[in-house]
């Protein structure tokens, strides 16, 4: 048995943390056996309740904390004040290799802004991306950036399809992932200038995946593309109106299960079919967004999730070390950096 | 009775088209009695389909038009060598005030650069904008831009915050609609330059409703406000990744009835609910992008819709001229051309 990977966790971000993270994190040491766990926080709150998990307790370490950013923390702020809270000595871990991944349900602008300070963008990266599974009529789907870059450049989004390819070759285990950009028609020139300048690249740069052109919203659900590469402003928009498009579907579902006596006879017959649908479409089973292209591995768990989903994302931060992850991004980004690279500057035009 | 309303309809757009739109119309005459139509388009197709509709014959005339506008012309090669095409046509008619509407399934692009050069923007307005319903929690909403302007500067989402609202007063009959801008957070730092400045804008000006502030993609869904305002590109992509979860909602949906034998017997049970269900989120009940902003009433109907979608998007065509609906947006404009305008400059910073 190889050695026991440590995750860096930030024991107090999150709605309900740090109850929330510790009974996660417990839920993530059954999944993922061989790991053993950094908690970071208020070691008064923290150790009573690790007494509490005798299991748990054997496999982790408390790391005081004095302080922990709050969730509206501006990040600049957060960067310049929290350099003693939980978020920062937490990343600080893994700048250090202590931890082999951090994984916080934390402030995202602040755990960004701190990842990208302390642990720095990998050679050959601009500027890292956040990125997720998303459920497909296919399977899963990555998606990036959602929400990590305002603005991109062509150069970003050809950065983005690259990570997002290897993200997709190395941990959904697809041999040529196809990418597409996300775009508002397949007319040649429809879209932002980034966007069609972006395409110009990937067509003719050699990727870790097969380009497939431009896609359209509603290509996201079909799983059209194995990799979504879009900018963080239309990337968080369409990952959250797909949130609240589901919610609203399944609030349609219950009302109509609810209409009538023989409606709520037919739920009752069918509830077992539809416990798999909850299953299937859990949100917590796609929490764990993921901080690519920085010098460490970061996992931002959802604010308000629960346990279960928080150890869907320790287990999305195990699966990324034991996969080797960043040193595959290495690999591939010297591999391009060998043949000839499109210039930075032409895709700033 | 009021004198009939003409509605002229581009008769050879549409993938099903000049069926489609024939029986559409039919459709839409029993909905909306006192209309007329003028349908403009091949003359020798659309005449035997009338032949076979007496009801319809009677309150419709055929102009002959012998181009028609292909689905992947570009807009500026429609708009230079399409003079003669079905499509133009009939915008033609709007704008010599023959008909107080066109509707039309062809080409959106071409569509919106015709309409916006026969018919002119209205006093006051710098861009058009395509408006939909989209279905919410609570009800109806409006949102717009779905695709007309790619890149919007403040003084455009301005202008479509108060046609927006405008049309949710005329259309959906709200007294104080709330208008919403589409935004990645509600920290004041997010989101671009653009949202913030129309947001500073929107908070100081006298408006047909109240500025809510900043919603996020999944606020659209639980109508959080009945004016969804953003630029043409997010707003695209957000109203497609909306429909294309809906679909795979469904599909999980039918899988999950199909999964066992006392599924599908608890789908027998429930199916006349889950009837209403279907019609309550049936896309064609969505049918019929407005264009809001021109001197004239256009409706865009999907492309790939039934007579039954053609007929809601014919409705919707209906329903803005009885309502006088341009006549609203001009006095709206009116009475904020009064008050201390915003300086449309500083919207540019």
């Amino acid at each position: 048995m190889s050695a026991p990977l440590t995750i860096a966790l930030d024991a107090m971000g999150g709605d309900h943390a740090p109850d929330m993270v510790i009974a996660g994190a417990d839920e993530a040491r059954e999944r993922c056996p061989n790991v053993q766990f950094l908690f970071f926080g208020d070691e008064q709150r923290i150790a009573p309740l690790l007494d509490r998990l005798p299991g748990l307790k054997a496999v982790s370490s408390i790391r005081h904390a004095p302080q922990a950013i709050g969730n509206d923390a501006k990040p600049s702020t957060a960067l310049r004040t929290g350099r003693e809270s939980s978020m920062r000595l937490a990343i600080d871990a893994v700048a250090r290799g202590e931890a082999a991944c951090i994984v916080s349900a934390g402030n995202t602008g602040a755990l960004m802004a701190m990842a990208k300070f302390v642990l720095k963008t990998l050679p050959g990266i601009d500027r890292p991306a956040i990125a997720s599974f998303i459920p497909t009529l296919r399977g899963e789907s990555v998606m990036l950036d959602l929400g990590a870059n305002i603005d991109c450049d062509a150069r970003n989004l050809v950065e983005f399809s690259v990570m997002g390819a290897v993200f997709a070759r190395t941990v959904l285990g697809l041999e040529e992932p196809s990418i597409g950009l996300l775009n508002i028609g397949s007319e040649e020139l429809k879209g932002h200038e980034a966007i069609r300048n972006a395409a110009t690249q990937l067509r003719a740069m050699p990727l870790p995946g097969r380009f497939h052109g431009f896609i359209e919203g509603d290509d996201i659900a079909t799983g059209t593309v194995d990799v979504v590469v879009t900018d963080g402003f239309t990337g968080n928009v369409a990952l959250k109106t797909a949130e609240g498009t589901a919610k609203l579907f399944a609030e349609f579902l219950r009302q109509t299960f609810r209409s009538t006596a023989m409606a709520r006879m037919g739920y009752l017959l069918a509830s077992r079919s539809f416990r798999k649908l909850r299953q299937r479409t859990d949100p917590r089973r796609y929490n764990g967004a993921m901080f690519l292209g920085l010098q460490g591995l970061c996992v931002k768990s959802h604010g308000g999730t629960d346990a279960t989903g928080f150890a869907n994302a320790v287990c999305v931060g195990v699966d990324l070390a034991s996969h080797g992850f960043n040193d595959k991004i290495k690999q591939e980004l010297g591999r391009i950096g060998s043949s000839p690279l499109p210039d930075p500057k032409a895709a700033a035009i």
